[in-house]
This record gives structure tokens, C-alpha cells and sequence, in this order.
């Protein structure tokens, strides 16, 4: 069975790293998983290294072992041998730069595809999405494609907000997503808010967190909604 | 002689449209230009013929006459007969991705290095860059490269604002520039705030509007400054 955790973020501002989906991750994870295999690509300003200790001052206080796909050894091996796997957030670009860089798209899919549980947030949460068209991130470094995980049949903008910047002519986030719609008219986007997940098992979803979502589609009012189990009526198809 | 004028924006909030460039337009193209080449590409919410025509009323009533780039008849034939080339804003990733469609990188490179004047502003400030890496945009269509024109040694950051959303997880204008610069070590970055832009001339750079920009280099604090003229002293290397 695919199992995702896909969140809109890690930490809420002014709370403690990874405090607000604890919860939610050791119920998705359970109790047999017991180490979780980190990618820590997404990380820029902080070394990888650097990156993993902090994930894994919080996963064993989760009660989870945890090893970095950048430790030493085959990194396309450590996908092969994963019990779960753990996509930080940081740039998305750069992520998917050292996806493709270490050729771990295909392997992680296989993986997803086998059952093993997939976690991700923010950056994280973009890899899981058909492409990374609907990151909020600066392009900071080219990947060889924006083709990601597809592991879903949509895509995410996490970190999904309405407000807008006063007296700022830049684009809002609703004028950004309705231009992806106007190229991309047949791929929904989930808004995620901050402190919101999505829970995908299988074909089915079910929402985390306090927030609505915000569902966009081409030539539609954007739908606010906690009711996510059936949005996508033809998600079986796009999984198997 | 390099001639460009490359602007934050063409509007403030609640302003009339092109409004606080308009004496920089005209002060930049003077009296012999008579023509302008428009290039539409980036807009993505309004058909280019619209957008077109927006322009158009505006440079009639500043005096300069406008014809498309997606006119009928070849592009490349147009930028090659173009006395001046304006570059509207929208979409940056949908600009360069019809620039590339076109061929009309190198045209637009050819004839700037020829003397023709280049005005963009957003989007067709992006475009003047080395790359499109520090643009705001949501890369909601795919060009076969984030190189862009390279008509200027450094990176522009269009609508530069150091507001920081409250309450809100995602990086600030400034994470995201650190961030660039983390991995693009040798490559400066200008903010330009809205109601600011960058005349250059050969070597020569000159600010115009009411605001500083601010210069983000490498390893050193960001440097608020409206004394740009000897920033790149280095400048004339890159533009030969």
C-alpha cells in the first residue's frame, strides 16, 4: 500500500522543530518501523550534516532511528534497503538537483510503490507532486528537469497563504497558482496551509492539522475545504 | 554602446499603469527612436494581444509608436529591424521559455551589443541577467535553460522588498537571496525595490527612482546603497 505524509511545514514560527506534526508522524510511522532513512538535499545555508543531527535529536525522541542517505555508502543502495523515508524542507530546486545528481528518483518511486512510508514537508511535500511547478522557491540552481516523484495526482503549494503584502505590486500566492492553472489546466493544486498535512493511503486522503486546504482548478473558484476523501475521484488511476 | 533600462516594476499599488517610469522611458529612448519592439511573452493571465495593446496606449501617449514581436511575420526578422526592444513583466519562467521557443536569445543579445536600447521591467528585468536564478516567480513552465541574455554581470531581484510575512514559516526575500548566494558564491545580487531601476551604459550605472538598492554579496553584510556608479568595477570585463 503507498503510504505519504506530505505536510505544508516542519515547525510553526515561534514553536519548536517539528513540534506541531510530531504526533502525526509517529501514528503514520507506527510502531514496526524502526529507522527512517533522511534526505537532506533540500538544505542550503546549513550543512547536510549539520541538517541530519537536528532530524535526529527529534526522531529519537520519536522514538525512531535515523541514518542520512549522504552517510557513508551507495546512496541508491540505502533507498533499496529503507524502511521509510524522510524528505526535509529547504529549496526545492536543489533537492531535485541532488535527486536526479545521485539518480534517486526511479529508486524512491520503486520504494513508494513497495509500501514503505513516505514523509515529507515542504520541500519534501513539492518531490512527492508530478513536478515542482508549484514550489514558492527561488530557482536558485537548475535541476536537469522539474519532473519530480509523481507520486500524486496534483500538486502542492505548501506554505499556502492568502495574505497579501500591503502596497506590494508583486504577485500574491493565488495570482502565482492561477498562472501555473492557465498553462497547466488539468492539474488541481492542494494549498497547503501552515500546520496542515495530507495523509495518502492509497487512493484515499484525509487532511491533518487545524487548516482547510484550498483546492485550485482551471476555470473554478478555488474550494476551501476539510473534506478532502473525495476530491480526487480518479486517484486510483493515477497510482497504479 | 550597451544601453539598458531595467526597472523593479512598471506600476505601484494603486497607481496608473507605467505612471513613475514614464520620464525614465522617455528620458532613456529620447527623441530619435521612433518605434519600439514590444516582447510579450511574459504575460500569462492576459492574451499577448491585450497586453499589447495596454502598451500601446501607453508609448502613443509618451510618443513612440509599437509593433509585436508575435505580430504577424518572423520574430528574429523583427528584433533584427528593432530600434528599441521592451520587455514587459509577468511571468519570468514563460518569458524565457517563448524566448527560447523563438530563437531570439542571441538576436536580442546581437542587436543590444549593436547599441539598440533595452528597456524590461520584472520579468524583462530577469531576462537581462545571466540567469532567471533570482527571480520571484513560480516556475510554472519548464525552458530548456534558466540562462537568460547576460547583458549585465549580476543577478537583479525585481520588486526587492525585506518585509517578512508575520506569523508565517517561509523564507523571506533575503533567506531566499542568501540562499542563491550560498551557491552562487562569485555572482553579486541587486535588490530593486519597487519605483527603482538601473540605467547602464557600456560600464557606467546609474540609479534611477526614490529608493537604495541593496547589494547582496557572498560572506558581506547586504549593502544599502544609492551609489551604484562604482559597484562592478569590474564591469567592462563582462560586457565585451
Amino acid at each position: 500500500m503507498k503510504q505519504l505524509l506530505l505536510l505544508s511545514n516542519s515547525t510553526m514560527r515561534g514553536h519548536s522543530f517539528l513540534a506541531w506534526p510530531e504526533e502525526h508522524i509517529k501514528t503514520f510511522l507506527g510502531s514496526e518501523i524502526q529507522e527512517i532513512l533522511f534526505i537532506p538535499y533540500a538544505a542550503v545555508h546549513i550543512a547536510w550534516a549539520g541538517y541530519k543531527k537536528a532530524i535526529q535529536k527529534r526522531f529519537d525522541e520519536m522514538g525512531y532511528a535515523i541514518e542520512s542517505v549522504y552517510d557513508k555508502g551507495d546512496p541508491v543502495e540505502k533507498i533499496h534497503r529503507a524502511d521509510a523515508i524522510v524528505v526535509g524542507g529547504g529549496n526545492t530546486f536543489a533537492l531535485l538537483y541532488h535527486v536526479y545528481r545521485y539518480q534517486l528518483l526511479k529508486p524512491i518511486q520503486e520504494r513508494v510503490a513497495e509500501g514503505i512510508p513516505y514523509i515529507g514537508w515542504s520541500a519534501g511535500s513539492n518531490l512527492a507532486c508530478p513536478s515542482i511547478r508549484t514550489t514558492n522557491d527561488m530557482p536558485i540552481i537548475e535541476p536537469p528537469s522539474m519532473d519530480a516523484l509523481n507520486l500524486i495526482p496534483f500538486q502542492l503549494n505548501p506554505h499556502y497563504t492568502d495574505f497579501v503584502q500591503p502596497d506590494h505590486g508583486g504577485e500574491s500566492r493565488d495570482d502565482r497558482i492561477n498562472e501555473f492553472l492557465t498553462i497547466n489546466k488539468d492539474m488541481p493544486v492542494v494549498g497547503l496551509r501552515e500546520g496542515s498535512g495530507l495523509i495518502v493511503k492509497d487512493e484515499h486522503i484525509q487532511l491533518v492539522g487545524n487548516n482547510p486546504v484550498k483546492i485550485f482548478r482551471h476555470g473554478e473558484k478555488p474550494l476551501e475545504t476539510t473534506d478532502v476523501a473525495n476530491l480526487f475521484p480518479n486517484f486510483r488511476i493515477f497510482l497504479t
